[in-house]
């Protein structure tokens, strides 16, 4: 059974520690964090911990804390012949900076404490610096989500500015949408149909080829039409991506 | 059972047409469009012609062409008693110049020739300038959908708007995602459970509680990363966007 030790107590950790507690192949031996409060529900299930010189024997070190700590945090890890891995789309595998193993598990997802994740579905882009900790990684991620795929950390920087066009980005368009619904008194799930379909139909078309509507057709008449309905800001977002939808297909407006 | 003449051979009028073909409760007596080439398929299955002159007698007449064909077909049509309605999102029931009964039957999804899509799902906005027409109309729309919606031209006009970001602007950024991927040698295909995490999220929770990323925690670091990886058109979305993000969690960049 593999013995993981997890850092961290936000969103990321909050989901993957459930999950390990449930999976029969991982035994969680210990989670730390800072902030005692934030893993206290745990207390009746685990070891936990505040304290970084008390951490536990594992076999890997699951770091799941902001980007701008876990530099810091690693560095105080002194465990040699252990892996110790970072679960962020954005840092670098060698910005860890334990004497250890080093690692890489990142979730590509987004997670929220409020809402469940089916984390079987979660891709899990992996990186090691030898084969060894490599397959060591491979079977805790084969034992948590049926998709694992190895990434470097190059590959994974732009992974992860992709994941923020196509969630944070898109989200955000949700919101402005929302918006514009509540202030015209329609409701907003008539629309989840189609951001459902939105984001089920480039499983069979390209995005290119799904593309639909009037920045595409170059319909400025309906363009104008939507300028005039929206204020400042979200006029700028409509200008900008109508403006770059055209550019694609070839039609200046 | 209603009888239905549909002129236009657009995706809407592809799949609305393929849809009231399958269905019991409705006969498609004609289907018109200026262009035959576009319906030929269908010469097999029912009457079709390009002559406005010929159309046969129906109950309801739905114009599914172009925005800005819409009111000179509709000014060719001349059935006093019956309905004609249009499919369009954006134009107003009373842009309708024929002499008959006015309404709309406005499909909320978005439809491409390659893609079949499961009509029954689709909400139908619905508007008729008098009850006895609606409630015709009504019948046709709950023959061919489980949601319809009493919607007006005004709502209609803003629900236009608000589609165009969850599925317009929304498939531009699965586009630039695409790109990304593609200019890195990582599969877009590992993004696709975010995609589908992202759509499915705020069904339970509100985009604005939903948001997650860089620019809500306001990190700095890493969106000073993503810049520098990305080419000036990439770059101007990414501003834009995150700087809209960040306005809402109320901490400037």
């Amino acid at each position: 059974m593999i013995k993981v030790v997890i850092l961290g107590g936000g969103n990321v950790a909050y989901h993957l520690t459930s999950n390990l507690l449930e999976n029969n192949t991982v035994e969680v031996v210990q989670v730390y964090n800072r902030n005692l409060e934030h893993i206290k529900h745990l207390a009746n299930k685990i070891s936990i911990t505040n304290d970084i010189k008390q951490l536990k024997t594992a076999d890997i070190y699951i770091i799941s804390v902001s980007d701008n700590a876990i530099s810091e945090l690693s560095s105080q890890l002194n465990f040699p012949d252990k892996l110790v891995v970072h679960t962020s789309g954005s840092i670098a595998m060698n910005d860890l900076k334990s004497n250890s193993v080093k690692g890489v598990l990142y979730p590509l997802q987004t997670f929220s404490k409020e809402r469940k994740v089916d984390f079987y579905s979660v891709p899990l882009c992996l990186e090691a610096e030898n084969e060894k900790a490599f397959q060591l990684l491979k079977s805790l991620a084969e034992s948590i989500s049926k998709n694992s795929y190895r990434i470097n950390s190059e590959q994974r920087k732009s992974m992860h500015v992709a994941a923020v066009f196509v969630n944070n980005f898109v989200n955000h368009l949700y919101y402005q949408a929302q918006k514009i619904c509540e202030e015209n008194n329609v409701p907003f799930e008539v629309l989840q149909a189609l951001i459902d379909e939105t984001s089920a139909k480039i499983k069979t078309l390209p995005p290119k080829e799904a593309q639909t509507g009037p920045a595409k057709r170059n319909d400025s008449v309906t363009i104008e039409k939507h300028l005039k309905m929206l204020p400042p800001d979200q006029q700028k977002i409509y200008i900008l991506l109508t403006n770059s939808i055209s550019n694609i297909y070839g039609e200046k407006l």
